[in-house]
């Protein structure tokens, strides 16, 4: 038999496909519904299905990152139990397995890219002001942050650091390599733009997948990055954000850790009556605390990282060897918290999650202790986690007040490390702690609650460290959104009040005596940074930008040729240069770049130079207005605005370098600098 | 005996003094202390006292309203019930009693001023917006609003009116009012920029004093009212807010209405098992819904408000006789709930509180209406009033749907009504109504959960009120903080991510499209208003400024005398006019305002006139240059900014006109009219 035809099979094919697409015209119909459903949804420029991507992605990577750190914190639990009653064995299997975690953590993020290391917030909050780092935002961090993150975790509390901060750089770099795959827009301005945009919105899922809690990681991110904010750009964040954070919980779902969605530090405080009234005074004392402890933290945190860098054996460490140094430091840290040592005043069996769920335990402690027979320690069980804080010869009160003296110089040691990791869940917890103790101490002192006449309430102390943890981190980060954070976290709505107040009491006091754990980091670390103009500085109203400009500004005019062009490029190593009509009459023209007078140099002969014999065409000779095409001006300043006004700009449009003009001529420029110096020249006036 | 001299009394007094006055060094270091504390926190500039000032003060005139409001309608409620069962003497009290309420409240405002009517947050929109309308913030508004508002309020759910607006607009004039008293700060932009900061904070109290919600008031405010925030003046927000809903709230307790602080609406939603898991597709549904519902209602909103003034009956008694149109529209509104007509299928003799709570409640009211008996309904237990919704001759879906269709046209027809009175709570409670409405049919629809396996868990039907209040009050005021102010309101945290999820959708399908509530007042008021640009306008890339600048500037220059003068401010009435070096070569010198021109033509003479015989001094004869302070420039546009660039400029300066150079030369201005012409023009070619 012949085998058949060609044409014969297309038949086939026709005759299936048309058996196969009965009813054309409703078909077509439904092809064009759907046509215009597409278009109505991917519209170019909309891009809610890349905010969709990023906070589904963002979600998966974390709730993975969540469960392999929790083996490897299971294996390390198991290793040490195993081991059995030999002091040593227990000593080295508590100690050996976080050092190796985290010096790998150290030596794999730094060899991958430099960049890596630290939280990241910092580097940031300095892009998101205008300044280009690319390299921060590259993907190849991406991996390195990953894994080192995964090992520093793994390391547990023991190490006692986070994932917020490397979270929100992860989220960014995500969102800068998913940008780069959408339409390209026109213009450089709207690309920087929308890339603002989004790493506005980014920032929200890094927030919302570590905590699952979509608004407070909206108003988290923005009051930690952004000095303003578009409203037309919150609901990028709050649909990023919720996909992020339903995702983020619907995992913990699908993996039968959870029934249903829920907050992810759930507690059962009582509803009834959460709080007398009266109380809301020892609230605001909490608060008060919570302020004056970040204000010491801030300044000791700060001190040591410019110590350490200063220090000439630990500088050298932190240079050449930085596993060494980190293995030197958690090795210490380790130790500390070895359980049959020291540890065992300071809970340090149990993770940072049991931590922050024992600390949030509506029960009060201490009647606990006063009224169970201590049974054995279950770890498994969350309500009996609170009895590792329980010690036979120290009362809880002891051993919070240990935990948190120890616990102030560990933590501020480990943010010297040069890995990745967050810095903001520990002062979370620590923060936690000291409202534990205030309202264990509050609870011992009023046993029956405050009222003097009426029912008798009992004072609920988990309602302290709700506001503790709230404060503190508030305090630290210079935010007001962690009260609601808290809310979110725990599902816990009616202590809101009070912990706004205590919140915002901690502000008002850190606020006044320190710069923030983000700007702090900035400053030591050297990055470009705008400091806010404090309203006691009334002398700030009278300065304008005539007094601090910087007068003698490089420019090209548009008559120059090659040799003065050279000079110009080689005077300065500005990025912009403006062009000015003539010498004589400075009139500003416009800009243009580096980049492009070097290609002018290039294409052009200098004059007293000998004809090359290998060129083939004569070099242009022609001057810089003919043969370059000069930017257009789209702002400039007048010698009599003022401070304020320039600094407003700055920071409202992230500008970089702005010229001053009078009558139209030349007359100066203003960078991030010169503003800085003015303003740190009124603080020393003052 | 001879009285006493004066030395001795003076020398008693000195003793006196003296003996009242021990250990003068500690009383002069304490005094010391007291001073340096006080210097601390009265330090000019810094605010905070103002705005605990503005917080309590806005929460006590919140609470002593709600207070009269409930009296008032106590006494309506008793007057309906007393006039026995005679049907003509029922609907007289039913009726007269709102209509003369709401006529006096008409008539009240609006013989005061002109400004006091409506809710307020079109105009304050527009005024954050640079715009200067100084009426609005007049203190002489503030009466009468106070007035008018209680009155309104009093006539119940039978006109269905809140209070949030009119709310807003008072702490706004309070802030106005409160800000004069403060010491005054340098520089007219300075001034204004401090007004700013306060009116942002006094709006955020005016929406915590009526929800007593203090973080979802600083969300929606900014939401709603700027385009723009520095996250510098949140803690400004956040404090004053705080202050005004802790005072809000304590004073409740005060009043013995509650034992401790708690949420406005506490419902006791059980918190075990909120929603399973595919739930959250009914949560999106609803969401949906919500959208094209807040859609329609929109539309209809706006197309009313311009009818009613179009149509000769109705735009003459608006002109001329508001309270009579009021009397009438509010006659037929109050004949329609008549409780013993068509008002028993609506829920008619519940206030809107109650209708929200009984919303709110944690109950299927589809099993109570099977398993309990019908009982007498009792007004005053709360957990009672759902038998309100029950009719014997219609299930309670019939009443929710009766409820909604009704309620949807005299809503919108109530919205058009001359009268201080907010717009927020009805649309609140009517999604309210819509939610309940889709979860009843839900749990009908599914008695046993969702869940095909394992525990079933019923569905909460108050789950989706909450959800559909957020929604459909998001969508009509496009913002996403109505998901945190269901759960502040409420106290109730469990369900915050399905009902962020419906916010979200909601928007999304009303922005698409119509304008917000409050944007669509200000187009049918024509305040001044700036579009914005949406992004699948992609042509906008590519605008620049040359293409839609105003071209025809009238400028002056500096040598011009008394007639050029003339000239130009007969030409225009612009407020203020660029002054350029001469007409030959227009570079840009500065500007000068229209009462400065006006005042140079005061004290110059015409060159032509006769000398006054009365004149002693002969009048100057100078040139503007000469006699006249010219303004510098601060910001100036280029003819190749774009539309966007420019756009985003007068959003986050609050511009309303700025020169266009070339060169240093004059060639065209920007005014918000260019721009929004602009903008329209980018719609119509899409």
């Amino acid at each position: 038999m012949d085998p058949p035809s060609l044409e014969q099979e297309e038949e086939k094919v026709l005759v299936s496909e048309h058996s196969w697409r009965p009813f054309p015209k409703a078909r077509r119909r439904l092809r064009g519904c759907l046509e215009v459903v597409k278009g109505l949804l991917f519209r170019v420029g909309e891009d809610w299905y890349f905010l969709f991507v990023l906070g589904v992605l963002m979600a998966t990577i974390s709730f993975m990152m969540d469960l392999i750190v929790f083996r490897l914190y299971e294996a390390h639990r198991w290793l040490y139990q195993e081991v059995g009653d030999y002091l040593v064995l227990k000593y080295l299997s508590w100690t050996i397995y976080p050092v190796a975690l985290t010096a790998f953590s150290t030596g794999f993020a730094n060899s991958i890219t430099p960049y890596s290391g630290g939280s990241g917030i910092p580097e940031l909050k300095t892009i998101l002001s205008g300044v280009e780092m690319k390299e921060y935002l590259a993907i190849k961090n991406f991996g390195a942050k990953v894994v080192g993150l995964t090992c520093t975790l793994s390391a547990g509390s023991t190490v006692f650091l986070g994932k917020l901060g490397p979270f929100v750089h992860l989220s960014s770099m995500a969102a800068a390599y998913l940008g780069k795959m959408r339409t390209s827009v026109i213009r450089e301005y709207e690309d920087k733009f929308k890339q603002n945009e989004m790493l506005v919105a980014a920032q929200a899922v890094g927030v919302a997948t570590v905590f699952g809690a979509p608004i407070s990681g909206v108003l988290f991110s923005i009051e930690v990055m952004s000095s303003h904010f578009a409203v037309r750009d919150y609901w990028r964040g709050f649909f990023a954000a919720t996909c992020g954070a339903f995702m983020f919980r619907l995992l913990a779902v699908f993996n039968s850790e959870q029934e249903t969605i829920a907050a992810l530090f759930k507690s059962d405080l009582k509803i009834d009556f959460p709080f007398d009234l009266p109380e809301t005074f020892f609230f605001m004392i909490l608060g008060a605390i919570c302020g004056a402890i970040a204000c010491a933290y801030l300044f000791c945190q700060r001190w040591l990282l410019a110590a350490v860098k200063e220090n000439r054996l630990t500088g050298r460490l932190l240079a050449t060897d930085k596993p060494l140094y980190t293995a030197l430091v958690v090795l210490l840290l380790a130790s500390i918290t070895f359980p049959p040592g020291l540890g065992q005043l300071m809970a340090s069996r149990l993770s940072m999650k049991e931590h922050l769920i024992s600390l949030f335990d509506n029960r009060s402690w201490f009647l606990l202790a006063q009224n169970a027979s201590m049974s054995t320690t279950q770890l498994g069980d969350p309500r009996g986690l609170w009895q590792e804080w329980c010690h036979p010869s120290a009362t809880i009160f002891g051993t919070l007040v240990f935990f948190l003296l120890m616990k102030f110089w560990m933590l501020t040691l480990a943010t010297t490390l040069p890995m990745p990791a967050g810095y903001f869940m520990p002062v979370f917890v620590y923060g936690a702690a000291i409202g534990r103790l205030h309202g264990e101490v509050l609870a011992w002192l009023f046993p029956h609650g405050i009222r003097a006449e009426g029912t008798a309430y009992p004072i609920v102390p988990s309602g302290y460290a709700l506001a503790g943890a709230a404060a503190f981190s508030g305090a630290v980060t210079y935010s007001v959104s962690t009260a609601l954070l808290v809310c979110e976290a725990t599902g816990h709505m009616a202590h809101v009040l009070p912990v706004v107040l205590a919140v915002l009491v901690a502000n008002a006091i850190t606020q006044k005596c320190q710069p923030s754990f983000y700007d702090g980091t900035i400053i030591v670390k050297k990055l470009p940074y705008l400091p806010r103009i404090r309203s006691r500085h009334i002398a700030s109203y009278r300065v304008v930008v005539k007094e601090f400009m910087e007068q003698q500004v490089v420019a090209v005019t548009k008559s120059d040729g090659f040799e003065e062009v050279l000079a110009a490029l080689t005077a300065t190593t500005d990025k912009e240069y403006p062009v000015v009509e003539s010498k004589g009459s400075p009139t500003l023209v416009g800009t243009i770049s580096r980049a492009k007078l070097v290609a002018f140099l290039q294409s052009h002969e200098h004059p007293q130079a000998p004809p090359g014999p290998l060129q083939e065409k004569p070099a242009s000779t022609g001057t810089l207005g003919e043969d370059c095409a000069i930017e257009p001006i789209v702002l400039q300043l007048s010698p009599w605005t003022s401070l304020h006004q320039a600094h407003h700009l700055f920071e409202l449009l992230k500008l970089q370098c702005i010229f001053v003009t009078h009558y139209g001529e030349l007359v100066g420029a203003v960078t991030r600098t010169e503003l800085r110096r003015a303003i740190e020249e009124l603080a020393k006036d003052a």
